[in-house]
């Protein structure tokens, strides 16, 4: 159908669970997304601390598999990631490296190189756009390229682009939310079985949903990042996550949830940002079956808006397919401008 | 800042609640749009049953209110509806005449004017959708013209334009919400308070949430309208309201509610679309702190993706400030592509 396909080729820097999701999702969508954007979506360049796997047709998918299993017989030898980003004949490079608070590398290095090469960026890394939000954007505006971030918060939950695209028009007063699934998880099982946060916790490390280190999440730093990448994304601040008033859910008893209840609420842990440049991550009271009321390892925000009123979005947090369904559509967002009316969704 | 500028002139077909909203966000929105977007936004006509009124420069704020309350000294004379489609210089018009049904019109006849004189079209008018969704698309194709139509489904809540941009390169399985808010209203009210239905549609009436005929709310007639709108647009389907399987919450009873409650569950009005071709307006039993479970006149929807997982959006689904912030984002967005990741959103 489509005559004026466009090939774009793309390179992922960082191959973990959200890398993998992404070759994943890319390879399974392949048709679907050329026959609906006209994209040709090709990976040509994979690398993590592993090595480096180029093809400048496109990776197949053994190709793919045995860079995976850590196969030498596909590294490309004597190429650095660095090399691939600036060497590599691409259009956009996915960034997957995990999140680094501290200094956001190796990340923002793979970022500033790819931007400085004429790549477009995607990325699922917090660190860089807590640390330098302001830097990268303004790199990417003098080269003309985009730099696209929306699986950085809420995973799956469309929250960024959401307000880009769909409230245009609305000033946007404040943003409120869950943000961290963890943290829920654990709260809502308190609640639900009146054990004590301890307990939970080990039960949520056994099944995967907490890290052994739990730190990052349980004391509100995850949420932290992702409010500062709000907070300068959407209200134009130039803040780095130590700006952030943190409270974590550490101290929580089982006796408080039990008191919220009896009095129709429940406790979240909340991040919220403002106009007023207010940035706080605290447990708060949320009124049962309010809209910010979701249970599990949901996350939710709600968007108070000057005309649409209280907009409010729930989805999965966390998930390497669900961040790669957020990469994928900052990929198509780039390069579909959204004028076509006739493209379908199935 | 803006040097670029671009002159968008609007008209408004329909002046009442809805099409009065508009014109209120583009004049109040207008500084922060030229400033964001660089689109200067001028309402360069407007008509409904009692005139025309017509000013190529922009009309005046003055000049609105004139017309607003019949002043007869700006109505442009001779001049009809029809006429001002058709040969008043615009590049947008605004449809925001009442729904109607049985045969889409006036709005239906509005639109293919419009769309044959070569003017975008933005509409809150679900008639025309429910009834010609595919004549109109394919005409609106052939022109190389928008039709735009967010404000018909959920109000404010932005449904279609998250499916069409935020969830880009997922497959839709199905979407299921409440998309009326006078029937959730009742249901809320006669849970909370053990009411019959008779007492609560009064008392709906009185504060002005439900007509004094509230046969399209209560009968699922609206729902089923919506929902419509989304299987053509989400589904391409072909399908008009005939082909919904309907039924409303007139024979809910309190001990209905009572019995739900009990077991965990509320009953609320459900419609639902798939891919397999379902369409259907039900009371159904919905868990308690399910994210369905919204109270009140709110709306809610949930997106069932093959990659993001459910995606749940709540938001007002009525009220003319809510549908004219549909309206304004459906503007920006047919000349905003969204590539420019600079402009801020306060």
């Amino acid at each position: 159908m489509e005559t004026d396909d466009r090939t774009v080729r793309l390179t992922i820097v960082g191959f973990g669970h959200v890398g993998g999701g992404v070759a994943e999702v890319v390879m399974r969508k392949h048709h679907a997304i050329k026959e609906r954007y006209g994209l040709d979506l090709r990976i040509v360049g994979i690398a993590d601390i592993k090595g480096v796997v180029t093809n400048e047709r496109g990776l197949s998918e053994s190709e793919i598999t045995k860079f995976r299993l850590g196969d030498e017989s596909v590294m490309a030898e004597g190429i650095s990631t660095r090399d691939m980003i600036k060497e590599l004949d691409h259009e956009l490079m996915v960034e997957a490296t995990p999140t680094n608070v501290i200094d956001g590398e190796p990340g923002l290095t793979h970022i500033i190189t790819a931007l400085e090469s004429d790549r477009h960026v995607v990325t699922s890394n917090k660190g860089p756009l807590a640390l330098q939000y302001r830097r990268l954007m303004e790199l990417a505006g003098r080269r003309g390229k985009m730099l696209r971030f929306e699986a950085t918060v809420g995973g799956a939950m469309p929250l960024i682009s959401l307000i880009r695209n769909n409230l245009a028009g609305n000033g946007i007063i404040s943003i409120k939310g869950i943000l961290n699934g963890t943290c829920n998880y654990i709260l809502t099982r308190m609640a639900e079985e009146n054990l004590p946060y301890e307990h939970v916790l080990r039960e949520a490390q056994e099944i995967g949903i907490a890290e052994s280190d739990p730190t990052k999440d349980v004391e509100g730093i995850d949420t932290a990042v992702k409010l500062v990448i709000l907070a300068n994304t959407v209200f134009d601040m130039d803040a780095t996550y130590r700006d952030v008033k943190v409270r974590g859910i550490t101290d929580i008893t089982p006796d408080a949830l039990k008191l919220a209840h009896d009095a129709g609420y429940t406790i979240k842990l909340i991040g919220e940002v403002d106009t007023t440049g207010r940035l706080e991550v605290a447990p708060r009271l949320v009124p049962i079956r309010d809209p910010l009321d979701v249970s599990g390892t949901l996350n939710v925000a709600t968007i108070k808006t000057d005309l649409a009123g209280d907009i409010t979005v729930i989805g999965k947090g966390a998930g390497p397919i669900e961040a790669a369904s957020a990469i994928l559509s900052d990929i198509i967002g780039i390069y579909d401008t959204g004028q076509s009316q006739t493209k379908h969704l199935q």
